[in-house]
């Protein structure tokens, strides 16, 4: 609980702007397993790596001892324009709710690619500038990643090709317009760009693509194109490792007031998001130094903790990228559409994956309806249109916020708002019209995805 | 020029936000011209205005001797939602333009309308609900002025109607979506729920709307519905007052660092963001305080100030309102399609036409197509993917910076960047595409206008 009247929303100064990230793994007590070349089915090595990754990426992904990692002076630059981002105080949600709890949400959303994407967009953007590389690509499905990789390509001045699945580029023209403004090339995906598009459009003419394709496509084009390398927007724990600057920032905002939470909630796709935003409150916790409750929340239509195996599975469905130990529900699983593009995502981050697996987090699956339900409460008396995404912790905070109030208990409640619904109109519409339905797969539905997880020797009495 | 480092972003703390907006009335050498009641031809009373507006509205709108209005408690708590906004020194876009001059601009898109639209729509639906009143209504066209009133009446539990023009609700779906998310009542004009629709409807089956046939529902709605008034989104006094907010907290945060500006700049449409932005600093020119070179930027499309006349007319095209003595092309005047949709307004506030009358400030017409430049340009290096009707500011704040650059002299130059780009994206494609074409009215264009302002007794010797 505070101890001195916390204003709405803490700004910190930029002098309080986290110097160096913060490294969660150097402090697990068990190192999650390592990635595995499906080639050789040995640990990838840095030379495995390197002709898709920037080095100073692959450094950073294989760091199990560092505690803080620098923040380079040009990477902070970039972020003096979106941050520090606010740590807010929802006095208006307490009002409405007539709760004892305390309630706090880490706003990511007030920068244009909308979410917090743009703190690893930037950092990886600037080391590729730093290794001499003239380009970069990525894919896109929702679009925040490849608006965020656009805005730091063209602040660092690279050249991005961003593969965009192409039933997205067609539904959501304007966010493909946000990432053509900064310069980038959009290219729909399957595309004949590409030898691995070309094979998917003469396997299936017309088909609107998928995330999966669209990573193959986008990984073939770094590797054969001369400096340039691959970056991806989440799972990989360098990302997890640049989303750690939300938690720091959040801590230091809280301490500020004497504010520690009781329970920290964050929504789930990838975990990149989820993991920086709880990374130096559960370093604290792997030492023994707090007890908050870890809160990690999943669409029930894609529930990868909640219901997936924990196996080596590839991190796409194409199967090109190493095996990564995580939890997954097959890298074949077709989730339903749902309009949480963010959350649609087969595996999880093998950092969250890991502290799940040891009961330093719970995990908790929301149906759609019900997150909505949560958006619109919030955005009117909040006044922030929150993204489908970050509505999922939107409602579990809010669940939790009502048992406060039921059990007479007072808890301090803190979770990530990780970005804005201004592109997700069609969803909202939807709500507002009354025809929004849920999904939630059945043991068969899920059946048919575990039976995509690889039967390799790693995964020997996994499955 | 700053006389100690200056951060980024300058945020003020939520104790420093004014607790009084600034009548810079009070100080005008020429007070302006009263509205006429066209029924009377004489100047209106509060009575005539009491069924329209709000009652402590129309006593704002009047009053023209307080220097100060109090800001009650419960619109600054609203105001805390958003505000303090960033003052942010552009120092990425003073590297690129190589420019000696230091260039600030007030921020006021960080909040779900996208725009200062916000400031005014708070205090209005504040007062209404105070007034005991249980619905409101108003027009919208581009739909900022929509989504922010549609916010604050959720805010306040009022009822909201809004009178979307046809066109613009079927171009701009997810702007009304946003508007229906905040539980507000989207009604596309012209309609069948009012008399003036009705007529319009007869007379011209199948027609997409005006700003002006919105209008004149959402007046007619207002005057015939219990406990219901209208409200408008700008040119009014009691509107430029509220907006005096920017002036005021971009005027507190520069003089922590001991900065004054040497010419202020922003866009025009109706002249609220522009008012609100110069009103201190005007209060103090006018005084004799300091020579700060203020300009305000018109669409060439749409000059009200560079090519219009000083005279009587309707504030809509429907010739319902008041008359007002401002610079107008004539209340029927049909500006052409134009990306900034709040720029393409045919008058100005009275307040700024009758500064402009007097000598007090300077205005510039600018096209489209540079406008463009300008806002892409500054998305690249400062991240914000501006509004077109901010991007005008944008454009006259770069050429102001290239200026000192070839003059060799340092300048301060402020700005008001008023909002987002988000809902704007058709516009930013057109410019992608290399699609996006230059309007600049003829003089027979602006002829047919000026016919439309009224002959009538209070205008003699002005036309």
């Amino acid at each position: 609980m505070a101890t001195k009247q916390v204003p709405y929303k803490i700004y910190l100064s930029e002098e309080e702007m986290p110097k160096a990230w913060y490294n969660v793994k150097a402090h697990m007590k068990t190192e999650h397993a390592p990635f595995i070349n499906p080639a050789t089915m040995q640990p990838c090595t840095k030379d495995d790596l390197r002709p898709v990754f920037c080095d100073e990426c692959i450094d950073q992904e294989l760091n199990e001892t560092d505690e803080y990692i620098g923040i380079p002076d040009g990477i902070r630059d970039f972020y003096r324009t979106f941050r520090p981002s606010p740590l807010i105080r929802a006095y208006f949600l307490e009002k409405l709710l007539d709760t004892p709890a305390e309630i706090y949400y880490k706003f990511e959303g007030n920068n244009t690619s909308g979410s917090h994407k743009l703190n690893s967009a930037a950092a990886q953007a600037y080391y590729a500038k730093q290794q001499g590389l003239t380009s970069i690509t990525t894919e896109t499905g929702a679009g925040q990643w490849g608006t965020a990789l656009a805005m730091a390509a063209a602040f660092f001045g690279l050249h991005l090709d961003v593969y965009m699945v192409k039933v997205s580029s067609e539904q959501k023209p304007y966010r493909k317009e946000v990432i053509r403004t900064y310069g980038a090339n959009v290219i729909p995906s399957p595309s004949d760009t590409t030898e691995a598009g070309r094979k998917i459009l003469a396997a299936f003419p017309g088909t609107g693509g998928s995330l999966g394709c669209a990573i193959s496509e986008a990984v073939e084009k770094a590797v054969t194109t001369p400096d340039c390398r691959y970056v991806l927007g989440s799972v990989l724990d360098h990302v997890l490792l640049h989303q750690s600057v939300i938690g720091l920032e959040s801590k230091t905002a809280l301490e500020k007031y004497g504010v520690t939470p009781d329970i920290i909630i964050g929504c789930m796709g990838g975990g990149s998001n989820f993991g920086g935003l709880i990374a130096p409150y559960m370093g604290e916790r792997l030492q023994g130094k707090n007890n908050i409750e870890f809160v990690g929340v999943e669409p029930a239509s894609c529930p990868s903790l909640t219901r997936g195996k924990f196996a080596y599975d590839f991190c796409d469905s194409a199967k090109i990228t190493p095996l990564a130990k995580m939890y997954t529900l097959g890298c074949g699983f077709m989730p339903s559409p749902n309009h949480a593009g963010g959350l649609r995502y087969h595996g999880m981050s093998p950092i969250v994956s890991q502290l799940y697996h040891d009961g330093y987090l719970r995990a908790v699956a929301v149906e759609q309806s019900k997150v909505f339900d949560a958006a619109v409460m919030f955005a009117k008396c909040e006044g922030i249109l929150p993204a489908p995404e970050s509505s999922h912790a939107i409602r579990v905070a809010i669940d939790e916020a009502l048992k406060c109030k039921e059990e007479g208990k007072k808890k301090t409640i803190l979770f990530g708002l990780t970005g804005t619904g201004y592109f997700d109109l069609a969803a909202y519409k939807q709500y507002n019209d009354g025809t929004m339905t849920d999904y939630v797969p059945t043991d068969a539905d899920l059946a048919k995805g575990f039976a995509t997880i690889p039967d390799c020797p790693v995964n020997k009495g996994a499955l």
